[in-house]
């Protein structure tokens, strides 16, 4: 007999079926013993009597997690025993033949109970089982998957680029270094160089993988590494063209998530946004005056936003848009890093845009100097030593188009579309200062 | 007027379009001006006459990789200048307008000129450029597509994990170390012990990302970084079922191949193999006596096979059974990681397989010890503690059912399908002891 998904039982009241699980639950009523099976497709209730005495021995052997393959007769519930709560809640099972596939040890804590995330962190193989655990990383992998599926329709090549990076570093301080043969290599915190390389290659290109920020702060927005989603492009009239592909692959994600994951939203009490048809955009100068208007908060000619700034912003185009996404355009060019282009009718301010989502900044991105003049003149202005970057810089040497792009963490997207406190809860295995997966030792 | 694709230009006999792209060739002959342009989905010829001065004055400071924008008119070609090398060969533009999107300097050598290796990899943005090197990134992506797609099709749950890892590193020497605030950290070797933990959430998990291997030696088959393809899954009842998956995700990415990159393997001399309904598959011991038997030399016994073996035992697949894959399995216990599964009936051995692609081992999987007392005891015999692989055997603490994957290096893949010398020539900025894109200083 083959195995079936719990899922399936629906509609074979009467057929015998052989499934399998983790035991979820288990209530001894002496002659009768319940069980809750779990697998990756729903939790079913079973019922062991003593008539089936092999059975009715292992079943009372059997504890928390422990991982059972079951064979047994499909029930319909009494009316009175249904239970709407869950999808096989008019059916259950009467257990015939009960083997271990394997045993675990006692739990550490009750299934379910409230834990802090210290704990949570500590005991993940386990935590992760849990049903909101498991719904913020079906929609994870979700949300990945609309981003290619999207991107690959529009015509963008996935690549594979490296990790391992040189003296090439983007950044200073928060660059994780690693020993290399001797001499120091260091952690790539973005695709950002070879993306662009390879915009001169494929005009259109995607990456999805790992980057690392050395950031000593441990709050509940960042984290060590996480998982960038970028994309570049060439051939934009500006970083207009660069927006609009970001909003639909939102768009994309948003659908996707209403298809196959609406349940997961339900159960985690979150809302799938919209994404209007044109996501609201100003640029800085205008946002904080729209700040200074509505808020009473003076904060025009600062060269970025504060936190309290994006929340408000973010309030404003959701009361005055309907949106829960709103462009900042137009950064100056001192808070931008050296490849961002500078504005030729509004000098000194680029560009480039950050994408604000329910209060915080979800992705950054704009169009790029693709001028190997301009872009050398940049480093130098921004007083960095242009032969240190001669392997980026062929890209430009040797002929680019204008271009842009953006990257989206896709971490700090789950935590935000799921309302989840800290970003912790939606990465697998987060690292932070104090912590690979266990707390490091002092 | 919109810019459109070199490729929808054939059909567009008579009409006026705007075209973008690169430039791949200027032959100057006075009076008239031949550019082949080149953008992502081809190349076209186009010819600049003097009737039209301005675009004929900038058409004579063009050299290879500026980047331009044309607006022109669809002719016609003569038939005996018709060019069936070329799938817009039919056709040309008689150019009209051209504006300069981006300039480039001087080309280092000949587009097409035969470079070694190094010189290959020192002007990467720039090769990567070539007809033959696009194909291998496309087949590549390809590859990457179809594998997730058919493991998502067989409910297998997409999952991002960590790179940087604390003390419960796989391996010994070749692991990279990170400096992680203060304390020492490495880089993963293969995402083995999160997909199994995984294993207790989703069932069926994979995961596509970049692992590490500080291997000192450089060869053709060694990247220090590269792509593993990995997938796991729980419910199985023995390694056949992990190979059967992964036959047919291989089957997959030929099927994917065929359809989609037929032209890119033409290009490449490179043959689609087809994978059998099922791949033979021999126990170490059996491959070892047709080894002996086929071709004289006695290596029964030994705990490992050597790269010749391997490479006669494709041959064999190939003569006898038509197959460019072959599996060996049962490898002895002293020769596989502490997780593998030994086989009760054949003890000393596992029920683990590599699976042979042309000569060389693809990729290495198998069934995992599920059971928690039985794997801490593998760790002890393999002189390991398992106080520091705590977290992991976490997953094994709290019930685990028996399950089984296997992980597969795609720049590997890549190049054994397209007969590529070198692995390096299949990796998009590959690393190796001396290079990180650039040659690093000694």
């Amino acid at each position: 007999m083959e195995r079936i998904l719990i899922k399936e039982i629906i509609g074979k009241v009467g057929e015998k079926v052989k499934i399998a699980g983790w035991v979820d639950v288990r209530r001894d009523h002496g002659k009768l013993i319940f069980i809750d099976l779990r697998d990756r497709s729903g939790k079913i209730q079973m019922v062991v009597l003593p008539n089936h005495k092999e059975a009715h021995d292992i079943a009372q052997e059997l504890r928390g997690e422990w991982v059972i393959e079951v064979e047994g007769i499909v029930n319909a519930r009494p009316e009175k025993m249904i239970n709407l709560d869950i999808e096989t809640g008019k059916v259950e099972i009467e257990v015939e033949e009960i083997k271990i596939l394997g045993k675990a040890k006692e739990l550490p804590f009750e299934p379910g109970a409230e834990i802090n995330i210290d704990t949570y962190l500590d005991y993940m193989p386990l935590t992760l089982r849990g049903e909101k655990q498991k719904a913020v990383f079906k929609v994870q992998a979700n949300i990945v998957k609309a981003f290619r599926d999207f991107l690959t329709e529009q015509n963008f090549m996935e690549i594979q680029v490296p990790k391992i990076i040189g003296e090439d570093a983007e950044g200073g301080a928060s660059v994780f270094d690693v020993e290399y043969f001797g001499k120091k290599a260091h952690l790539a915190q973005s695709p950002q160089f070879y993306k662009q390389i390879m915009v001169g290659v494929f005009e259109r290109v995607f990456a999805v993988g790992n980057v690392y920020r050395a950031e000593k702060h441990s709050t509940t927005r960042h984290l060590n590494e996480y998982t960038s989603m970028d994309f570049e492009f060439g051939f934009i009239k500006d970083h207009r063209d660069v927006m609009d592909m970001l909003s639909g692959s939102l768009d994309a994600i948003m659908t996707r998530l209403r298809e196959a994951c609406q349940k997961e939203f339900d159960l985690l009490g979150a809302e799938i946004p919209e994404v209007p048809e044109k996501v609201p955009f100003y640029k800085l100068k205008e946002a904080q005056e729209i700040i200074k208007k509505k808020f009473g908060e003076d904060c025009v000619g600062e060269p970025d936003l504060e936190p309290q700034h994006e929340r408000w912003l973010s309030e404003y185009a959701k009361k005055e848009h309907g949106s829960d996404f709103v462009y900042i355009t137009h950064y100056p060019v001192e808070k931008r890093p050296m490849y961002t282009y500078e504005d030729e009718k509004d000098p000194g301010f680029t560009k480039s845009f950050d994408l604000l989502f329910r209060g915080v900044e979800l992705v950054s991105g704009g169009q790029r100097i693709n001028d190997y003049e301009a872009l050398v003149e940049s480093m130098e202005k921004k007083g960095l030593n242009p032969e240190q970057f001669a392997f980026y810089l062929q890209a430009f040497k040797y002929g680019m188009p204008p271009e842009g792009g953006a990257g989206m963490g896709l971490e700090r997207l789950t935590a935000k579309l799921l309302n989840l406190d800290n970003v912790k809860e939606a990465a697998l295995f987060p690292r932070e200062m104090n912590r690979i997966d266990v707390l490091l030792s002092k």
